[in-house]
């Protein structure tokens, strides 16, 4: 049998009960290290299952998916992956490839940002497409994320905006020599995610990004619990000024808020707001929410 | 602490490592038992955590929930939530309810429909809105859906479709006469679904919803395994066309898809489909699917 196993999306302990019996029963198991970012070490894992992880990195999963499913037809072998296996497309391919070679597969799922968004107070089904935002250089600055939130906020949908990480990044100049260094890993936070949605705002002009009528929520490490699960809530304006550290520790993630804004949703986010007063000024005047 | 646990989606098994360490931990544990439906019962979980479960349902959650929040500043109270806590408004409520009682409260993640749809091969980031279908009557037919779904459709995306339940209803006369005597449970399967889906095409007549020109894939307790989960893709027509037992057990959802479908989600999807070819072709034709 081949697993795929959501490891959700703190530590150690957001593996369900069905996920850690089949780790355990596996001849070896492989921690995918690449779709996403743990919050805990390996060597934490690894204590905890008893078992020893294979770290396959993103060149592995995609080129050596026979290496990593050698002997699944008559062993137990497990791919483990932070948040739900169906998050990023790779997951897929080595499923496809397992039934073609005629390899039982099971996929364990558990909760991922696109579900435990839900946590900022904004309601899932109002939720539209969701989009990618990566690091912005002088030269290059893609902006097709712009199209996509415009779509859902013409039809007053949220959209849920996953923020840029790079990790195993090389410099141009390892990366001529081929020199397998690498730069430590970056994470966009809220503010410079906030300053690169008004840069392309300024420059396209339809108005569905204003830094003082639009709101957002941030989330960071989201089911983390207390000290580490951050939720902030305010307008574009606000979060581009609040202090980094405010928002916590990455990875971070930020809802635009659709015009389709309930009062309860309001209600809920207003108790993570920068200012709760300017929040519900807001939500009453623009987003035209009835709070009596 | 006041707990609420998401229970995932299948059985006793399916909750995370941490929620039951924290169920353990309680001296109340209620378990939430509407918004949608344990496919196991009440006793295999009680035996599994070895704790007694008061059932909670709809009258009570929403209106007693102080009695469950009852003492929850000093001793550990869980509420149990099949999926993940932030399905439905309810727990944002009994949350809000608890911070104002200055209770302490920590919500555990766990997957949900919302999430665990991706595991028909269509890619998460390409789903709108989601939207429910509840049973018609001779007299009631309410078609809001409609316009959800075509708002998908007009930009390309998918739209999950959840299918109605009936539990604890009441007969007419039973409910006149005030007796507390229900109906047994009914579950919208997928070919009543699809043929309410096309009566108000007929209505409509948007032309986005084509018995052999629109895409679908009907799923049922994804994450359950071999014997559980169902996944069947097909035209619509097909679907309607389709022995209900084909579908396996509620709850069903079912996926319109959308027209920026890729041929990687296609080719996914085509290992589930009730025709092969077909699926292909009207991918190809209609969706304009490049395999090559």
């Amino acid at each position: 049998m081949f697993y795929v196993i959501g490891l959700g999306l703190c530590d150690e302990k957001d593996i369900t009960v069905r996920g850690l019996e089949a780790v355990k029963g596996c001849s070896r198991v492989y921690l995918e290290a690449y779709t996403s970012i743990l919050m805990v070490q390996k060597e934490r894992l690894e204590e905890f299952y008893g078992k020893q992880l294979i770290l396959a990195d993103r060149d592995m999963v995609e080129t050596e998916s026979d290496a990593i499913l050698r002997d699944a037809e008559k062993d137990d072998v497990a791919l483990l992956v932070v948040g739900d296996p169906f998050g990023a497309t790779t997951h897929t391919d080595i499923i496809l490839r397992a039934r073609s070679l005629r390899i039982p597969t099971r996929v364990i799922h558990n909760a991922s940002i696109m579900n435990a968004i839900g946590a900022c107070g904004l309601q899932l089904y109002n939720f539209g497409q969701t989009v990618s935002l990566v690091f912005f250089t002088d030269t290059w600055k893609p902006d097709s994320f712009y199209d996509r939130i415009k779509e859902n906020s013409d039809l007053g949908m949220h959209t849920l905006v996953l923020l840029d990480i790079k990790v195993k990044e090389q410099s141009e100049e390892n990366l001529a020599r081929g020199r397998k260094i690498y730069e430590p890993a970056r994470y966009m936070s809220i503010p410079q995610a906030v300053s690169q949605l008004l840069e392309i705002e300024d420059s396209r002009k339809s108005g569905i990004l204003d830094p003082d009528r639009t709101l957002a929520v941030a989330v960071s490490r989201v089911g983390g619990g207390d000290g580490n699960e951050r939720i902030v809530a305010g307008s574009l304006a606000e979060l581009k000024a609040t202090p980094v550290d405010a928002f916590g520790q990455p990875l971070h993630s930020l809802v635009i808020v659709g015009k389709r804004l309930h009062h309860l949703e309001a209600e809920y986010a207003e108790t993570f707001a920068v200012d709760a007063q300017s929040w519900r000024e807001v939500a009453r005047r623009v987003y035209e929410c009835n709070f009596d």
